[in-house]
């Protein structure tokens, strides 16, 4: 059966919880493997008070025995511990208390006029609660699963900041291991330590100024099997689902694949990956996953063509726009008076660029998974690896 | 029911077949709205000889009666013309015939490799035939549809081109109607005719040096109502469906939403935009679709917050790397006999971008009008209009 | 955005968690509309000592606020108060402790030896915990949420039991309301007291043999407006949805509509409804939904032609087999020695199939919620409901 | 990539067309393959004029070549040959002809007057162009292919019909191989000649009294391995997936499994199949699909516990109701005038339980191929049969 999830709690509310079902039985699973990952969204130079607040831990409440899991769909239940000062403002059941005011002034950059609109909800408060980014912790957390998964596959996915406003960071010189060193130690994720410094100083001022500043992250899973994802139609090809799991996180505008971007200045003849073959594992480049002896002499292509991994990293960008809420808020409109005034207020966070980058890894981590069951099959991690063996086998023997 | 839909075909099969339903009754259509948008995928500078070969025309074979939908699936076919000559070669059932040569030598940039290793394929035509962006046209005749229904709503979608290699368009001064015009009117579907001179200087010149070049283009659509889409679970988002949409066309290798890359680099009061409100339906900006009377002052979102549409112009960019198929062939591997060799070659254009946008056009068409009519239902035309305009009117009246 | 479901739990785990996706906002919802239901499911003659145990209530985790839905995702939490008597057994990430024992007996009638096969477990507590009917303590709960919503366009579903081993209902004088009143009161929600008395005489006998007993109900949905459903695709048709629904309860081993098998025996003339007409709501049939006027003078059908509602009442059937935990085992194979052996114990009841019949109910209603969705559109309740009312006024003017 | 298809077409249109994707690359297929199972479908006592019209064959479009399967979406084309006669009628994009009159009365037993409400129809001929039963010939090609998937595995499926009106066929003493082999040498399916006698007179007395008869048949699957489906999510149980495809078959009014019905009757102890184990395959029953050496003693379940195969023969009887357009036409409402009036007359058949007996093969066919390849992974026919091989081989050391 296809790996699916779905995600529900609002920000202010009890908690968020996950179902993740189609998980093979028999992997080991345990709850720091979680936590881990949800402990790398909530870090970052730049994040609010409420990071402070919630050290987000998450409960499993079923799918698992004796720390393996059952093949069942797992619950994955994160406490928000902020719920403590929010119960009558956020009450489920019981009524509106009295002193409870709405929230009546759109935030530009958010989903707020447009949720208020389409739900017909005249207190902004009952849209922004759940398209709030408080809801990527769920997604961290079924995406750190994902990664146990993978990870039996020798399968990594790590991000790094590759920009935040204008300062970039320079990472060519790097090994991917390298790389991934540097953006664990980073406070902004990013492993270019003068860049990084530049960054800091920009998020600084950009706090003095009550205003907000975006970035771009880098995601890139190595040890990737050629073959994922399919050609044969459109909904199926790879890139395509990745750049939706992507542009769903709250904030992110574009998402670009290898050279991205970068491909519309090229000629074919600059862009395109030549194509060789190895029969020494040493001579493959680094990253490379199981591809028979072929691999690329580049990887412009970002390790997918075709809708299907070719064996060489995927590497993705994302661009994250500047968080909305503003201190010094932007124009905006009474939803009742129709008059003009100035947003309303959340408590938030100057840059989120680094957690964003976390949570694109648990979003990568989640279709590769699923892709990955779709060619290999399902229901026991044994079976699933016995068939992966044999293909790899089977590419190697070509 | 959904709005869903299926494409099948070969590139020199005898023809591809789209069946797309979900459709209401009633809507009147004829194979005209279909045409016109399958020429408009085959015009443009820098196109190869095949695009002589295919005038794709349309055949309706189901779905339809007396130029009315009648609400049951809809089936499309497209012939290849070039079919004649790939009798053999491409034959469905009848065995290989014996000059037939396999195709061993996979083309960098292209599906091949990846497609032979999982498929487990020796002939790499067993793979390309169905890689190729020849499938696109079912996508445009799909897309053509939707555009039509759409357009029962006031929505309207067009494409243009920005950017070939280096060279940008620059558009700033022109309304979008003035870009819609221009575009429509230029070989390149670029409504900077200085730029597109130099386009054209530009696909000139990689065409004599046996390269190829992509580009970027741009899809928008007007009049599109706020609440399309949602922000209540991750694959409802409509910026996600759309880049899935644009990234799964052959070549895409990047798909940003309003400002999109640019977000990065400006603060947060440089990225949103500020919210307004008038009674007055000429105050509003151009391309606002039905939203009361909010708008927004700017629209670097580019029409969707929150994964759903704001009311303002939806605004999407794709990057499409040059063609892989090149004259002056790159390097790769013999798939038999791990020889390195030189890429094989198949009729190929130097610059397909103006065509990639307006299967881009189609794509969008498709997640809009799937959108469409989740929110207002389904079935006949006319319950539906009614749907949407008591909706518009609920919302004048907020 | 379409309506789904997932569920998740264990049944001697910490408890059971079900995320309902799709529902509109501002629909008023209360714990109680969902705990009357659950209440429904534990009650019924031949249940054994753990419906004693567990008193389910529903925790609402999610989707609301001050009692009303907010349109996004609902959590509903059931928790399973054996649980404390089973957290080391059942511990989901600490170690096996040692004097736990693996079940390895798989019981005839149950999924205890697929599932050991297909997920590769010698434990078969691993399969049966998930496999359990208690799962349906979620379904019923999210159903109860779908009748909530079907309440607001006068849709109401009943369930009654017509036959428990060889002893049938008699109804066939009463009306649709007095069957649903009387099976209310019922302890084996069965309409006619002379059959109920056999009935539990029945399970009486059968318990004192150590064996069990299952039956037949049945699920009828008045108020149903003509239309929902389609007939254009095979997985659209709502007879299929319907048997998928009610087919995937634990023990359902076969789904009838209306005159179901018996129509095999029976002529054209004999089976096909007749079709009428009246401008007197009055003169309509009993339970009948908008349809105009029109009617049809029998109900052999069950309210569905073509794979979409008539306006007739929906009346489905499923038979529900004994419950495969005997206290007199059947024979089994020992998974690990492959002896033959007696198959395990698990507690359990004689007799379910009243209980069937109320997760037969959140079957069925789960199913028209979602297409009542598709058909009139999502997200505000008002504006779902004005979308309803056009359509049965343009039906009345017909 | 997970198996779908897709149909289109209306009965008197042009042709029908099926898109199937998610097929393995390199399996062998031939147009007689298919041809066969449409012949199949076309035979049969009772049957009326139009089957001599139509002798179906399929053209294969698109997803083969040299007689292989490419991995890509397949497209069958099947002509009716009746188009010729309804050009003018059933004109896809011309107008109305002058002479063409509406059909005005809605045909009880057929989805004439519930279409007709739903998709706002005054000319009954829009809907009941779709909903007729020609569309099941497509189903029927899709079921082909799939049993071309299935034989790969070793895995067959026939049917038989077991009953007409009242007359029921006796096949106790007959071996699973025999039935298959008489039902296909029979005018009926029927595999009890002295039953297809009574079954042959009963038809000729109701076809005399412009009548029509239904009947129940059975679709049985050998050689199904232990574990396809699956029992942690209700929309991924075989049963409910299996009697969804049954259901959503035109006329089939119920669906059981195994003892079905039947298994309300009887105790626990007389339904529940005892489990076994044998080393020796001989020992085996007839039609056992790979499951280790366990087995049951009997097949109650039909080869169905907790939603997946157990290794027994999979066994499912659907009822099939009589033909709703009769000779002697039921009481009708005009559409325009809401006078009483009998309703139209479409050219049809006396009895169709046969033929529904192949299309319930070919539905049967693609749930077990869908669930098969999610089961054992997709891509190339190796390497799913290497992955089902290397289960089984688990299976039999278990």
């Amino acid at each position: 059966m296809p790996l699916r999830y779905m995600t529900a709690g609002e920000s202010h509310g009890p908690c968020l919880t996950a179902i993740l079902e189609g998980l093979p039985a028999g992997m080991e699973l345990h709850e720091a493997n979680i936590n881990r990952e949800l402990a790398r969204r909530q870090i970052g130079y730049g994040r609010g008070a409420r990071m402070q607040i919630e050290k987000d831990r998450v409960e499993l409440r079923s799918g698992l025995r004796f720390g393996q899991t059952l093949g069942s769909p797992l619950t994955l239940v994160i406490a928000n511990r902020d719920w403590e000062n929010w119960k009558a403002e956020m009450a489920l059941t019981s009524p509106r208390p009295k002193r409870s005011q709405p929230v009546t002034s759109p935030r530009p950059g958010h989903a707020d006029l447009a949720g208020a609109l389409k739900f017909n909800q005249r207190d902004v408060r009952n849209v922004l609660e759940r398209a709030s980014a408080r809801e990527t912790a769920a997604r961290v957390a079924v995406g750190a699963v994902c990664k146990v998964l993978l990870r039996h596959f020798r399968i990594e996915i790590f991000s790094h900041v590759v920009q935040i406003g204008t300062v970039r960071a320079n990472v060519a010189k790097h090994s991917l291991r390298q790389i991934h060193q540097r953006a664990e130690k980073s406070a902004l994720r990013c492993a270019d330590p003068t860049a990084e410094r530049n960054m800091k100083r920009l998020i600084d001022k950009t706090k003095q100024d009550g205003d907000s500043i975006g970035g771009i992250f880098e995601v890139i899973a190595t040890g990737v099997p050629a073959g994922l994802g399919s050609m044969m139609t459109w909904s199926e090809r790879l890139d395509g689902r990745l750049a939706q799991a992507l542009h769903s996180i709250q904030g992110v505008k574009g998402v670009e694949v290898g050279l991205g971007f970068e491909s519309a200045r090229r000629t074919g003849s600059q862009v395109h990956d030549p194509i060789r073959f190895t029969i020494s594992r040493r001579a493959m480049p680094q990253g490379h996953g199981p591809s028979g002896g072929f691999y690329h002499s580049s990887n412009n292509a970002g390790g997918i063509e075709g809708g299907m991994t070719t064996g060489e990293p995927v590497v993705l960008r994302a661009v994250h726009k500047p968080i909305p809420t503003l201190k010094k808020p932007l124009p905006s409109v009474n939803l009742a008076t129709k008059q003009s005034v100035l947003a309303s207020k959340e408590r938030s966070d100057v840059c989120a660029t680094p957690a964003a980058g976390v949570v694109g890894e648990a979003a990568v981590a989640f279709v590769l998974a699923q892709a990955l069951l779709e060619k290999f099959g399902s229901d026991s991690i044994n079976d699933i690896t016995a068939n992966f063996n044999a293909y790899t086998k089977r590419l190697s023997e070509l």
